[in-house]
């Protein structure tokens, strides 16, 4: 039966014939592996995700963690599905082997974990920041903390999370006013508030691993004195034994839209509910240097960003199958020229309008998920690349593309489950079927890693300019050889090819005409916008590379990504036309707007 | 205190400064009326929605009514909202005096209205259903069917319901296959099953009226062998004694994403649970003529059409300004030019684009307002109007804007609330505020009293062509006026003018070009671009309107005015560009797609 959370064929073809991440085992670090390991991997991805994750999916929505002011009760299957992924070593899919890890490619994992995501995007929360968290501290930490607190991380003992907001610090991170005071010993106190902890409190695991940015007394101000500290729950011994409790305690759960299957908490560090060897504050161990907690911290943001893009990508496109499912069966009117009652209606996916919101999400899935997969394996290819001009060049594209990975999923793929419930009909307003959780679940990406508003400032504002522009050099180059192949094929891809080639001139003229005006309120003003059409342009390519990928190739598959990309060039990439003459006019309408006009 | 369901100021904007709604108390059927009557009501309304509907709205959502096989379960609040509302005689505001009612123009009644749907829309659609069904019978039953089901609707002792939908029949409504058996007595008897009957069953009133479509056997095939009958919960006797049980059975509940407040039922009609009189089915009594029911029901669903806009619109506004007093209260960040991690963080409307989503949503939710109010003066335009030709012009213009009245909304003041959640960031995904409730109940109404997909092949493929195009002549007749209006004025209007009339001769001519390629299915293919690209110019059209209304005026809400008609004509009418373009190549990609290459 062919599944209704991620569809292998158009895995295989983004992995194997599209990106060929098989010739990744070329290289030393993927040595051991071959395409038969890919496939065994994906296929117990599959297996393990409609077994474990799937069947309690609704139930996590409709059962949503409770806090009684002592313990956190979720409902067992949660356990037992986080149980069946650690046990088959998942967690350590992409990590070295030397800390237990099997070692795969970072596109061959997130393949794999769309999956989980699809299948439960509550549950899976939990292990996407435990590995997100164990990948920092085994690049940042010591021998000792790996030791303590990545391998059981690893073996799906522990859980990890991440801490960075504050109640009057959200989006910036500058302003958080957590407390690490210095002790003796060389370890830390921390005192201080944190909002929006994922995974924040539970009893899944034995112990949690929290990883929390704080600032240690007399430090720089603002984000230049942020540094990073391990925080348990309990603390662990040097025999790996649990030791005391930790003075980190739930102050409260937050109570959501969507997502509600993971714990969302504010927690309390230091409040002294708890005194472990006899002081006050939290236990914490720096990690790394000090002042440095945001560069480290990035480096799991940046994997977050890309993985909360694969999550809003993954609910797109069970959404997606879903509805296509439906559409399939359900029969109701007939033909524009055929209105006859007496003959019988027909499944409505033989409606234009149907078939229009198909092949949208169609479009906005398939290609948020290729663009996910060539960006994760663009951290392949940094971590193994050799020549370090070559690497260079991985890393700038991987920058510039991260914040489009991540918010242009959480927007389009959003709207695909909007279209998935509109295919269904009243059907799809109801808790009966999936899509309207889908939905709710999906709308929390464009909060969470770095809001829409942050990403247009961080792309226009950091990314597109940095270096003199190289991220936007390298990633006009990729474009321009995407556009140089398709040429040469003729035909539609040529002509797709031009007109992607033309809008990019457009977008690379409008930048520069932006920054020209020695207007930086006005040019940052509408970095929203940029942000979309840039996001837009992204996909457009994305979608040629794709087509390039099945040229040649007969079948209903190849013709499916031919007519998605025709798709997308006719209804998706127009629509970037009139965003990029308002950037160009450098519009001062918000600007200008007043609180007092509200 | 400024209440942040809806504006008061804007409505006394929209009613008296623009539409001098005051002007229709010179008519005889609104003679007894004044300013103050108005006035007086949309305080009395204010008050009421504020006081007995807005306080439950969150208990409404999160206790749902329940069914334990006998009776429906509703939180008691309702109930007594429900009589503040009909002892207020509310529910006849806009009714003739004969029967009850305050014979309110249908403006004022609307204008009332909203701010119960902006308080508690789930308690707020029993009386919207109330209201429409009352109206349908006043209009086409007989003297003892207002005797015996308006009178005690407009008392509030009964409430109403539209029965049109069955499990296999939601959009197609030619399809129904409920029947209705005539007796020796005049009376038929019917059996059938009806699905997503809001308001279907519970003990809020004594009685339910339901108003139901069905066939009588022998009738012509289709939409022409519908009829249509009142099927009351309980008979009612001559002397408007509630007398047996009808045989109208509660299947069950649907639970929905949103609009959890209003019960949405599966109703059976005859299947034996009750025997009324001794005989099988349910008692129906048939509205007007046998088979011309659907056209009876349209006159209901026409009015339904606007109360759903109406109601999207009011959820967009009340989320806009919630939005508004977060953004103003919170602080977050610091100014792009402005650095310094010692100072104070400034409060997040001060951040352009934070200001953007504000500006975006007040142009969604006042030019949907704006567009509403219209439309219902024009229902009572066409009511009291004595010429003939000219009443002709208001029905046309009426039919053609009433599925952009339904539609727009629906779309775009839902998008409001999505941005009135990014506003919130995290808090908004929770539940601790409104914003994502009012987004979920706001996702209904793209679906109910006609889909988007049925709207735009409603307007392309018969509003816009229907009489030789009279409707849409009528109304590029009006949009002609209110373009030399702003020409006159010259500044920002005459320039906005000038964008209106090219983007509505564009859209002239992409029409023209649609229809004259002589592929109708090619045509309606993309209806539902149409409708998007209709609708934003229809828009641009009231927000220029307001602007003429505010123009020599001085003042913090006039320039608010004339900064979200700035904004509408620089960010939003630009979108309809490519969509027309599109539209006019009669793109092919949907209609070529093959459902074995999704």
């Amino acid at each position: 039966m062919r599944s209704t959370l991620i569809s292998r064929r158009d895995l295989d073809f983004l992995l194997y014939e599209w990106l060929r991440v098989e010739e990744l085992t070329a290289l030393p670090r993927f040595e051991e592996h071959s395409r038969e390991t890919f496939d065994g991997f994906l296929d117990l991805c599959e297996d393990l995700a409609t077994r474990h994750f799937a069947p309690h999916n609704k139930r996590n929505d409709s059962n949503e963690p409770t806090f009684d002011g002592e313990r956190v009760t979720i409902i067992p299957e949660v356990k037992a599905a986080i149980e069946a992924f650690t046990k088959a070593n998942l967690l350590g899919a992409g990590m070295d082997e030397r800390i237990g890890g099997l070692q795969l490619p970072s596109a061959v994992e997130a393949a794999g974990f769309s999956w989980f995501q699809a299948a439960n995007v509550g549950t899976a929360a939990y292990l996407f920041l435990t590995v997100g968290n164990a990948n920092l501290l085994a690049e940042h930490g010591t021998a000792e903390q790996i030791d303590r607190f990545v391998r059981p991380m690893v073996e799906g003992r522990f859980t990890g999370t991440m801490c960075l907001s504050e109640p009057q610090a959200g989006s910036s991170l500058a302003d958080i006013v957590t407390r690490a005071e210095p002790q003796a010993d060389g370890t830390y106190r921390l005192t201080g508030s944190k909002m929006w902890i994922s995974g924040g409190d539970h009893e899944l695991t034995e112990n949690i691993v929290h990883l929390v940015l704080a600032k240690i007394p007399g430090g720089p101000a603002g984000v230049k004195g942020i540094s990073l500290f391990v925080v348990p729950k309990f603390l662990v011994d040097a025999d790996g034994s649990l030791g005391a409790r930790n003075d980190v305690v739930l102050a409260g759960l937050n109570h959501k839209m969507g997502y509600r299957g993971t714990t969302n908490t504010v927690l309390n560090f230091g409040e002294g509910a708890f005194t472990p060897d006899g002081a006050a504050g939290a236990v914490g161990y720096l990690v790394g240097e000090p002042h440095r907690g945001l560069s480290y911290m990035f480096h799991m943001m940046n994997e977050a960003r890309l993985g909360v893009g694969l999550g809003a990508t993954a609910l797109g496109y069970t959404g997606y199958l879903k509805s296509l499912d439906y559409a399939r069966e359900r029969r109701q009117g007939r033909a524009v020229t055929a209105k006859d009652p007496a003959t019988q209606q027909i499944p409505i996916i033989e409606h234009a309008d149907v078939r229009r919101m198909l092949l949208a999400q169609k479009s906005y899935v398939e290609g948020a998920l290729g663009l996910l997969l060539y960006c994760n394996r663009l951290v392949d290819l940094r971590r193994t690349e050799t020549d370090a001009e070559v690497a260079r060049e991985h890393t700038l594209l991987l920058e510039i593309l991260t914040g489009v990975a991540k918010s242009w999923p959480s927007q389009w793929c959003l709207e695909a489950n909007n279209l998935a419930i509109q295919v269904h009909g009243g059907y799809g307003y109801t808790r009966e079927y999936d899509v309207e959780q889908h939905y709710r679940d999906n709308r929390l990406n464009p909060i969470h890693e770095g809001t829409h508003g942050v990403q247009g400032m961080d792309l226009l504002g950091r990314k597109v300019v940095q270096y003199d522009g190289a991220s936007l050099g390298v990633l006009a180059a990729r474009i321009a050889d995407t556009v140089a192949a398709a040429t040469g094929h003729g035909g539609d891809a040529a002509e797709f090819g031009a007109e992607l080639a033309a809008a990019w001139q457009r977008l690379v003229a409008v930048t520069g005409a932006m920054f020209g005006a020695g207007d930086p309120a006005a040019a940052m003003a509408n970095s929203s916008v940029y942000l979309e059409a840039f996001g837009h342009i992204v996909l457009a390519w994305i979608w040629l590379e794709q087509t390039l990928a099945a040229q040649g190739k007969d079948g209903d598959f190849y013709d499916g990504k031919r007519a998605a990309t025709r798709y997308f060039y006719r209804y998706e990439l127009p629509r970037t036309a009139p965003q990029l003459d308002l950037l160009e006019s450098l519009d001062r309408t918000t600007l200008e707007m007043r609180d007092s006009w509200f």
